[in-house]
């Protein structure tokens, strides 16, 4: 058990990838897709993203079941040239479609200095990081972005048109170091309200707007209106910006490559539907080989300026996009394994019983 | 005069693009190279921009004046792949270096779908959008950035490390609409900061940083510390993800480039120094012919919920990004004219005298 024993189980990262296997077999999902799928869920819980991670299991089980989501299906590409493809993910699992085109990607960063492929028709696809780190992998600056179901407001709008539409960007550094930047293009993802509305602690402002389309200080009223604010906050902060984001990726994902866009896409809360989600992604690839020599060393130099700046608190230095991931890497590391919360564990006890796999094990 | 005579000065935007032209000549530009860096700083001027325009162009003069910048030179491809190309800027003008490298894109999205040009050695290249116009206006999706001087604090650093990093992503729609993103990746730039000082106003907390590392909210303050916040503000406020993303956009330039990077940069208040800036600038142009078909239709549908979203306020219509810099351009068309600032028309007036140059003609 966890020090924090009696709200956590930990489980090892090994154990948590054999579970979701397990689980995502079970949903009429072939053994090599269902690893694809297991290793994103267990990168983002080791990397500290809890949300992205084992939570959503039990979502991508129950599309799965549903039909939602064609386990088995494999993307084609539609068209191609040597530094793009479109690609049509056919709704088969996020993590098929995307690995399948960050691949792609590479490739074509390999041969001719930039992969850029778009895909149609694919399925909520995890961390945006975990394609850039796949791209880092293979040398290459890595950039991800995807769609997601209305849940921001543009700037003086009072209803939700664009999802959290998140970015990534990739590149390596020396030694295993890099820049791994993974946002949403919201000011905070819902989980962090949920976490204040359970705390019964209020919102900053900026966050999250009520019914009446201004922002709102109260976390059960920002939870149940379900409508973030963009990077940036209010007009007055420029979150004008941060709506402008948003928009730039569901330009580059939805409407570049055809798929849904905007409030095109279904709710969030879409329980019960067997619609597919037609999500569209954008995964590009650059070699750096490809411009001025040295591009790694340069990286890590810049890393060391930024983390050694003067800091304006003593007790909390300066980090680089990819740091705190690093951090709980390390933690995770130490401890021996993921420290989930009992109730996650509990989710994971009732699918087991549900699908008939063999139980998670906590250390 | 317009409307608001004896503070401002219509001039009509070919007289100014005339006088700016005249001034880059006389310091030793040559015909060729001072059009497109006028036409540049024009365009900036007619989109509202004008803190980019004429505004610079005394600070260009000097520059060339004393050999900081060289205004005969031409930029150079160092090395080439179909898709990519590093350029070396030759300490060239912002707006040649720029034009070149935006231009190479587009001829390798033309021809493999994507170009990705990155180059060293440029100076100032002036609204990020411009370039990203070029690409619009062939047919292309456009994306441009710069790094510039330290004015921009990272996440719980007491100091600025990185510059005001903007980014600009365009594409056409229909009818010669479209989705033009320019932005800072900054919360503001120091123009917004000095305006609240000149009225005695505070500023919003979020801004920018005092001495000592936490936002200030009195303009004074903040102006003479000239440390701006990133984009989101505070770390409550999810401020590293804009200091994510200027990060990020000096790893495209600065760092892939081989230019100039972060703290490496000279100060912004470099006067007197006749050393070259050395800073780094990435252009990207995608063709989207090469992924689904009707990309145009489906972004000015996008764009048409997006302005159709109902409105928190009624006087205040959801905006796409671009659409201030459609109005302010419209506002020039009816006026007749760009309305400059009486001081600007003073600096104009002296610009003349000091370089012999046919004084600039206010309507």
């Amino acid at each position: 058990m966890s020090s924090t024993a009696g709200k956590q189980g930990l489980v090892a990262v090994e154990e948590a990838r054999r579970f979701m296997v397990d689980c995502l077999v079970k949903a009429k999902t072939p053994l090599a897709h269902a690893k694809q799928q297991a290793d994103l869920l267990t990168e983002a819980d080791y990397r500290g993203h809890f949300s992205h991670g084992m939570n959503r299991l039990e979502m991508y089980v129950n599309d799965l079941a549903k039909n939602a989501c064609d386990g088995a299906a494999e993307p084609t590409i539609l068209k191609e040239t040597p530094a793009t493809a479109w690609v049509d993910g056919n709704n088969g699992l996020g993590a098929v479609v995307g690995n399948f085109c960050m691949d792609l990607a590479i490739k074509k960063a390999k041969e001719v200095g930039v992969g850029w492929v778009c895909a149609k028709r694919s399925n909520h696809y995890g961390i945006a990081g975990w394609y850039t780190l796949r791209a880092m992998n293979a040398g290459c600056i890595g950039m991800s972005m995807t769609n997601t179901s209305p849940l921001a407001s543009p700037t003086r709008s009072k209803e939700a048109a664009l999802g959290t539409n998140p970015i990534s960007v990739g590149a390596p550094a020396k030694d295993g170091d890099g820049f791994v930047l993974d946002m949403a293009t919201t000011a905070v993802a819902v989980g962090k309200i949920e976490m204040q509305r359970r705390k019964n602690e209020p919102i900053p402002v900026g966050w999250a707007q009520g019914p009446d389309g201004h922002p709102t200080t109260d976390a059960s009223v920002a939870f149940d209106t379900a409508c973030l604010m963009p990077l940036g906050g209010t007009e007055l902060t420029s979150g004008y910006k941060g709506y402008g984001l948003g928009a730039m990726v569901e330009m580059f994902c939805g409407v570049l490559a055809g798929a849904n866009y905007a409030t095109k896409i279904r709710k969030w809360t879409h329980a019960g539907a067997d619609s597919e989600a037609d999500l569209g992604q954008c995964f590009v690839a650059i070699n750096p080989a490809c411009f001025a020599p040295g591009f790694e060393d340069r990286l890590s130099d810049m890393n060391g300026i930024l983390r050694n700046m003067p800091m304006t608190d003593p007790s909390h230095p300066v980090l680089v996009a990819g740091d705190p991931e690093r951090n709980h890497m390390k933690k995770v590391d130490s401890e021996g394994g993921l420290a989930y919360h009992v109730n996650q564990i509990k989710t994971c006890t009732e699918l087991s019983e549900r699908l008939g796999v063999k139980p998670i094990v906590v250390v």
